[in-house]
């Protein structure tokens, strides 16, 4: 398979070509999310990059089996120091509701909003919960190794004994000693473990817990680091091309999870880490503990003080291309608002596009245009060259289209091709509505040419009414002086 | 909680006052779909039901936990003989792939179908290998009590020593000895089984076989009637109001099941067992075993010989409702075609009866089709019975707009809400355009209010105006006193 894609590796810390294991096949696992809120937009970030980097694979003609788990149990409210309630519980328990109902719920959103932003779903959606027996194994796997313990019907992994033969910490960079001096006991497991900074890999459950599998340790659940090592290596084996994640996941998540699958394999099974940055809000991480977020159904409906109007979610997929993935982005109404009016003229250059007629021969080049997207998908994904080559596409259309540049008809041919390839099936942008289906346009039209008379015989009345009755409808009126541009929301 | 609700039991073969064990809370599992493939007109039917005895439940004031399960393992091609390879593995064999991307495939069909047929979600979800230990404990269980026999690394349910103390096939009036009679030896497990009809609660895997988990018997997979049994206690208790599922699940899927959860409990578990007909195409069963099967997709598109034109999923659901869930219902094209026809009427005077206006008095009695929705709906679900209440509804909604009869606002209001309650809450039958397939019909509905004013105003001219530019998009117009029905070319 000839190709030049280049990732950028967060374990090497740099930029290699991708070469996998087992061409054309290529795996690559996700951490999904934790089904216990509705998504919010710092959760939009990671799906929508991993998407691209699915859709670029297949583009690149691997045959991609792509997993990404749901966690569905485990997950405690202090991620760093493994302590507190288990989120999907505790949520439960404030709704009153079956923990796997909060999971139904949450789990069902989430599918939703991946679909409104038009992310491909994995091919394997595993979740913790179905993997019990799996990590159970795992588990006496560690223990039978020496790299795990129990206490007091809990067990935990090892992390001094780990260490004296990998080295912790090497894809956080985080120093042993460091971690030493400052951790500090916390509450639950403290007294158990023989270090602070051993992570769970099995909880002996209190007797009020819901959630809870029988083993030969106690009546418990997994700990959180240990589901994506487990489910990892069922679905793509010991040894695998791609971890992807937010880069907030490095650490502990990451670094339990490698010490995990190679204290339990003998070796490493990640070849290429690939971690996307975080979304800022004022400068800070968006994230429901800091209470700084703002969810993907509020930003659809536009109900969220911070919000001047609704977005659709294809503006904010665009938003997320527009910067590249490893970069921090500072989430702002106007940059939305940015990017909304950016992609509706990339979208009418797609529409114009169609419209444009060869000439005879070509003054404007868009083989080169070609080149620019493919490089830039090939060099880590970035997806802002991949944009700016789809601005200057579209300035060409405009130009061509007022007679100011021609092309010939293979050029125009490119210049389609552009825009269905890269705009469409790469960065998965597609406008809400295909228009011209059916005879809504038409009749959308014929009810504003009668308003328009209304307001010719200067009956505001009845001209108000319309453009009520129209919007109760979804299609919202942009007054021009001799009509009215429409849209649907 | 005062409600009228009868509800035939399959079990005591009559209909019974529906009493939940714990109001306002209700509990109810349905069988799921094994997803091997796409969803056909067939197994729309128990989903559609048992969506609308939810929304009734819900309608009545209940809190209900509904638990509808994906059986993604164990369920092997021989139905009754429980005999043959296991339908997912069998389906990854053929396609490809591994057997988890085969579930994920057509879990997300299914679900996307489900959706399109607009039944709600269930409250939980539940996958049979999200659930192996579970059944494993259960397995456990029925061998401690002495229902259960290992042999070969197989366990196997003991039918003969269930019978002594309790009554297998009550449910499907099968006699044991007449089973004796019938069944001959399996291939599979025939010669481990003590008796032929004993069934598999632990099958041991053979080498190849992908889908495996480890257990003190061998390492094996659960028998597909054990995952109902195990999940249903485990959400919904050890005694629940109500199972549901297709008719010809009764045997030996639902025999099975009942064993099972006696033998471990020592009491049954089910109070009201629920079971709908069978879609049948030329008076056989439409089942993928039997090859006359149209699947969703095919019917939504039309893509099918026997299939003249695409049918939109409303018009799915209503030829389904159509019928009372224990009548069987018998396919063909020209079926559908009514119920499309009939379900448009019932759309158009849903949006005509928003533009009604109020008299002083009424001649129409609204009061009495509202008990009669009520009644029907308590009675058994007599979803045909609502149907026929509906049409005389919008008789009446026509014969007031025609100025032949008229309707006090509160009458108004009553017929207003008839459509909203019992055709769009309860039925689940809305228009395309809010499933999002277009806003035509209420585009030409406002358009022809729009010409009745001008006809009001005696502007002819516009009137016919109006006319002539719906006809050149193809929209016919009727004239009425009040306004107009139409029809697409």
């Amino acid at each position: 398979m000839e190709h030049k894609l280049q990732l950028y590796n967060s374990m090497t810390r740099r930029q290699e070509k991708f070469i996998p294991l087992n061409p054309p096949f290529a795996g690559m696992y996700v951490c999904g999310p934790t089904v216990y809120s509705d998504s919010h937009l710092g959760h939009a970030r990671p799906f929508i990059t991993f998407d691209i980097l699915y859709r670029w694979l297949m583009h690149l003609g691997y045959r991609v089996r792509y997993v990404r788990n749901i966690t569905d149990v485990g997950h405690l409210e202090n991620e760093e120091s493994g302590s507190g309630e288990d989120r999907i519980a505790r949520r439960a328990r404030q709704e009153q509701l079956e923990p796997m109902e909060v999971v139904q719920k949450y789990m069902n959103s989430f599918h939703e909003n991946m679909n409104q932003l038009n992310t491909l779903p994995p091919s394997v959606e595993p979740r913790a919960t179905g993997h019990i027996i799996e990590q159970q194994e795992m588990i006496r796997n560690l223990i039978r190794n020496g790299y795990a313990y129990e206490a007091n019907g809990s067990v935990y992994f090892d992390v001094l004994k780990y260490n004296e033969k990998y080295k912790y910490g090497k894809l956080s960079g985080r120093i042993l000693d460091e971690l030493m001096s400052n951790s500090r006991d916390n509450l639950e497991g403290g007294e158990e473990k023989r270090n602070p900074f051993d992570f769970a890999l099995w909880k002996k459950a209190s007797p009020e817990h819901i959630m809870k599998w029988s083993s030969e340790w106690s009546e418990g659940y997994p700990g959180w680091h240990l589901e994506c090592s487990a489910m990892s290596i069922k679905y793509l084996g010991e040894e695998f091309d791609i971890h992807g994640g937010g880069m907030d996941l490095k650490f502990p998540h990451h670094e339990c999870e490698i010490a995990q699958s190679a204290a339990a394999l003998g070796h490493e099974s990640v070849r290429y880490w690939i971690h996307n940055n975080m979304i800022t809000i004022s400068g800070r991480k968006m994230a429901r503990s800091l209470g700084n977020f703002i969810t993907l159904d509020q930003l659809f409906s536009g109900n969220h003080p911070l919000l001047s109007q609704a977005y659709s979610p294809m503006t904010i997929r665009f938003f997320i291309l527009q910067a590249h993935y490893r970069s921090t982005l500072d989430f702002s109404d106007e940059a939305l608002k940015a990017a909304e009016t950016g992609l509706s003229k990339l979208f009418a250059a797609a529409i114009r596009v169609q419209l444009l007629k060869p000439s005879a021969s070509s003054t404007a080049d868009v083989e080169s245009l070609r080149t620019r997207c493919n490089d830039a998908m090939n060099d880590d994904l970035s997806t802002p060259l991949v944009i700016a080559a789809l601005f200057d596409a579209a300035r060409i259309v405009n130009t061509v289209a007022e007679g100011r540049e021609s092309l010939n008809s293979c050029d125009l041919d490119i210049l389609k091709s552009l825009f269905d390839t890269f705009l469409t099936s790469i960065l998965g942008l597609v406008p809400a509505e295909k228009s011209g289906e059916g005879i809504e346009a038409p009749l959308i039209e014929m009810i504003i040419a009668m308003r328009q008379e209304a307001k010719e015989q200067k009956d505001w009345k009845r001209a108000d009414a319309i453009r009520d009755r129209l919007a109760s409808l979804g299609v919202k009126l942009k007054d021009r002086r001799d009509g009215a541009d429409w849209e649907k929301e």
